[in-house]
């Protein structure tokens, strides 16, 4: 099996269901990926392990999924200078507003390309991450501007009651 | 002259404090850039043409600052495929949250990479610009991990009183 | 058909179930009026075409709804001077406080009318475009002191278990 | 003297540094007002007198602002059917955010036509009720059409250091 | 009948399940109150004409409930020195904090005795009130101590699965 | 020397800039009062004293202001039935929302009267406690009711630039 | 019965569903505990008496539990010496915001150990009592370590749709 | 030199005006620390170093400062079970919010004793782990207890112009 370039990565199994959408809208764009369960805090040697191969396994870009106090994007950053997208996973007292300053607010060195809280937010990492290797691929390029202009066409003229 | 790869665009002349760190960061490693004043509300046509020209002109990625109801980088997202950084300038009565609000929160299929509020953004901006353009460019990417490693190397063991 | 003098525009279906309002208190009152589904990311072109013409087309307020990055409300001011409302609609995670500031916290030269979050929000934005209308047409005027006449009719002195 | 179409309002002299924003878009764009404050505590009855006499007196927009429990804005929109525009004066220890609240949330029948916080909100404020009375007013929109090019046309390309 | 010496007034039906327990605690504690539905905004005459009359009416304490854009218990203050308490109804979008802050956050002059966010708030507006009253109520003051101290008696030792 | 009916009270010596307001405003209005430094966490037994002894004193309100987690309104209203008005003292990081929600969110059975942050609820605590008093001292009722007059009275027409 | 070394308290009945996994992890590393309900308002008697007989009964950690104006910890931090670990438990209106806000921003001289909002931040409290007696207690030590290593082990490779 | 027990650790010398407050009241109290730069960031594997020898050099509580997206406190509580105390530092655009959410919203298994934000919570944190020693050595608790005393004894009964 050829290795992804793309690598989707969350805190734990919970996190799956909106980091779900991430990968859904890759397959749709024709884009393999990966998906690992990585926790900063639980599994912190794997973090390590995955940062620190991932030049040399040619992941291009890394999907990082976490909630609460989400340590998980902005380590990773810390840990490899691949692009890191983070997504701020919702948290039930807090809404994900913890997750998103745990995310965004990162020092001078380490950025982390945050995206919207919640589910929304996972599917426009994928959308970014396609983006990304579209630099390099016009096919995928292609694609990409076909999906935005299928989205674009979607829309009706009028909203209806039912 | 020839078409930097990378673009920052901002409101106004008063985000140019702030969105200078971009700048900063990317002559550092090298890298060059253009800089514009695209307003959304203000020039909106401006930002039209901007965005509809970006892929032919070549550009790789566009960095955007912007303040208040901080709509250009979420609307250029709208007008390209060009990946779109997002920096949400700091705000007088709401510090920002309403800068990083009306960048963040995009729908799906629009993604703004969204980093920091204020200035610490504004440089991890030009640091995500380059490190997506290091996935094509082996040397820019050995010198962003020089960056980072200099980075490194510069924390001292111990804080000292002056 | 005869060119209503508000138009009622929200950034997808979704939205209509809050906006209805605006529509049904308007119908109350007498006063016609469009609904169209302008997306500021999807249908970017739709919004400059409606702003364009808004003018020429005899609208005389534009009542706008959005949610999280809410782009729409504040764009169309940016496109037409026609007063534009705006109405946040309430969103799951940040319960439209994202929408909130993205529609208020305009730069100078382009004010939007904000309403509050909601429902509620919407059947404001129809009685202040009621309002705005009936500077020049009395029979309107009168409709909407009766309507607000009654409104203060219909308070019970006391309130009750059930 | 004749009487001005647009009364601009305020909670207390403090609030005159802010408001006057307001006042001094209206006198660019050649439109007369009148300025009072009207304290909605401090001054019931006043702002009752005031609400009462509004259609009357010929007004065709109100522009209020206050800060902290803001009630003018409200409290005005209660007595008369005249639109009124509310401006959310910064505040110390809330930023306006409570103004803001206090001027933006209110009950279906009631509409408030809320601003930014602070000058920003006030300037826009003007421009709004300019934009209401440019409806039936020919002159009034040409001006306010010059004044919305100018503003565009004012726009520099490239942000400059100093 | 005696006119009672305090007064439950709210802005609208919606309000009495919340300010229900205000009534419930006098009702324990032996103390006559009346109720109203007073409406800052839809019924702002009969607003007056409490205010007005209530020190001649022998009220001694207004407790007034309110939610969003809440600014009946401030108004109150506006119109009588009778001491008001102010209870923040919970509301869908902002929870109550839109309430809050439109009746704490009152100017110098005006005190609103502001409760917590809620039916707790309420319940504790009729314990302040009754608290005002047995200042000058021997009888109610002992029934007070003994409300409170079956309250501290009905706490278990240890907390129970159930 | 006679004992004041008005305690005002509060956590620290930093507390008295704001506090004093309150004790300005009763000394305008004739109305004795104590002061005393009572630190919720650093003297707990003088709490505890000074709950205990407060009605057979004849203490008649309570004033306390506090910043931070402001324990120190809620343990008094815990330890007395004797009215307690709670002063959110403002605060560095917080802006002095810490405060108010600690003295805010009591639970169902201990009322506290919470003011505005910072001076101003000071100042408004004051006016609450002679409120209070003045239910039983016609003369002070007077006074109030004059020192509310003049406050209307004060208010100028217009603003003026200086 | 040995008295434990670990003292679970809490405001009411209704924080067990919360508190109860701070008990249930204690449990699982063999560590005794003893539960109460001390209610800072209700029971300050009891509040009092725990605070002062800690040190002399042995306790070498108190977990406090509370909601709202969550003045327990912080009141306990106060009366002893003993580590203090306070659990906001979530709440109604504020999501909890309250409760950490009380319990969190303690003065100079009385720190009390704030852990995450609602049930995770009680589990966390029983570790880190745990962690705290395990510095003298080897065997304790060595059940955290596996207690830790068995929950890194427990995380699965990758995520699964079911 | 003797290992000291307690270890110092903050993200930049930029933290250190902030955690110099917890070495001070260590030294105060005459227990030994040591103090460096550790960050997140910048220095990863420092940190790994500093986490996976803490145990084993005897260290018996770590305090660690932090600002912005603030992973130092809670990685480090991953590496090792010594306790970790956090303390977030003030920021500029979010007042340290940021910097709270991300030390305190650890999830299950990695607890952080999080301090109030700024100098008061470092001062909390050298008291804190002053008092986990104290369990263990009764001439520190000695101390300890007396410089609670002396705090108590600190404050006046009144408060003071100057």
């Amino acid at each position: 099996m050829t290795q992804p370039l793309i690598g989707i990565i969350m805190g734990s199994q919970s996190d799956w269901p909106t980091m779900r959408e991430a990968a859904d809208v890759l397959a749709e764009l024709g884009v393999d990926y990966e998906t690992k369960i990585v926790s900063a805090h639980r599994t912190p040697d794997r973090l390590w392990t995955y940062g620190k191969t991932a030049v040399d396994r040619g992941l291009q870009v890394i999907i990082a999924g976490a909630g609460g106090a989400a340590h998980l994007p902005g380590m990773m950053a810390s840990k490899t200078r691949v692009p890191v997208i983070g997504v701020p996973v919702q948290t039930k007292a807090l809404s994900g507003v913890d997750s998103l300053y745990s995310i965004l607010q990162m020092p001078r060195g380490y950025p982390v390309a945050t995206m919207a809280i919640g589910a929304a937010g996972a599917k426009n990492a994928g959308l970014m991450a396609a983006g990304i290797l579209a630099l390099q691929d016009p096919a995928l390029a292609a694609r990409l501007d076909q999906w935005r202009a299928d989205l674009s066409a979607s829309i009706p003229e009028e909203p209806t009651d039912d």
